[in-house]
């Protein structure tokens, strides 16, 4: 039984595959994916966790030039080492046990496996909200910036997401159950998905 | 608790709604509306049926005349009485008791009530064998023509939505829970949504 989570930032996807996890009795994996990744390339953690589920941001020179050239060579590779680093740990995760990861495109890296996909979305206000509870975003800033804040963190997933699956994030094509947290407890509905995902016969 | 259901021709929606109805043990309301508004209006059950869950198709003329005219006015203000005694029939239904309510934008009509919003999809295959297994479309067709049969009726209940409450038919904002039914059993997931439901606040 394998359970991927796409998620909005703010949603409590997160929190989420943690309850799941804990409700089917299996593992759960999140940051200790860019651990993992940072450990077998040498890159230090906040650098691999700042290129995941980002898509690659080449520069482009206003002249073309052997050292933009050069950097631009450098740059990409590095990325779809660091990528091709994580499908593999995501992958050797999956062929051990039984569990539930959250983001990094991993519904499209397991595809062969079936695993029961889900995604996690909620309107902005319980975003805004979440994100303060959890201390997620920075408090001081107003909340226009807040919105403009999750906007762009969930832009930068769903491009990632398209350049790499190819399929666009979020669309209900690419997901077994879509499930809106918004004003909802997800301890209360979490014990009720574990049940639905039991049944899915995935 | 009131719990309404969109869902796409052929998804399952129908019987995901009656299983959801007894597992929670409340009424379930789907034809039996197209029955109560036939009867009020003193219209036949099959026009009523035609009518509803599709917008209005007015029929302009090619050279501007009094009989157009009035044939549309008499087309339209027939279409709005029938919509307007659904949404009657609608609300007295759920102010009665709890129940689920398979299409006819009852999400929208009862939204002051917040219900909760279930939208039923899956992918053309599943739709075709579910089709099938049910009677539900001419076994004689080819393949090809069933696809369309099937595409029509969704692209009409998309516009009849979108028409009716201004938001997007199948959108996630749309929807509390949304639940893809390709090579899944109802039976066995109705179960688990009714959990969820039961914990969702609503």
């Amino acid at each position: 039984m394998i359970i991927t989570i796409g998620r909005e930032f703010g949603s409590g996807g997160r929190e989420l595959g943690k309850r799941l996890a804990e409700a089917l009795g299996i593992a759960y994996f999140d940051k200790e994916i860019v651990a993992e990744v940072s450990k077998n390339t040498s890159l230090a953690y906040d650098y691999v966790q700042n290129i995941i589920e980002k898509r690659p941001i080449v520069y482009y020179p206003i002249s073309i030039g052997h050292s933009f050239e050069d950097y631009n060579n450098y740059i990409t590779k590095e990325y779809y080492s660091v990528h091709s680093e994580q499908d593999k740990v995501i992958k050797e995760i999956a062929a051990k046990s039984n569990c539930v990861i959250v983001g990094r495109c991993a519904d499209y890296i397991l595809r062969d496996l079936h695993p029961y996909r889900i995604f996690v979305y909620s309107d902005m206000e319980s975003k805004i909200k979440r994100c303060k509870e959890k201390g997620e975003i920075d408090a001081s800033l107003t909340e226009k910036k807040m919105i403009r804040a999750i906007k762009q963190i969930d832009r930068q997933r769903g491009e990632y997401y398209e350049f790499y699956t190819g399929a666009r994030w979020g669309d209900k094509e690419n997901y077994d159950l879509m499930i809106n947290t918004s004003n909802a407890s997800i301890k209360d509905i979490a014990l009720g998905l574990a049940e639905v995902i039991k049944h899915a016969n995935k």
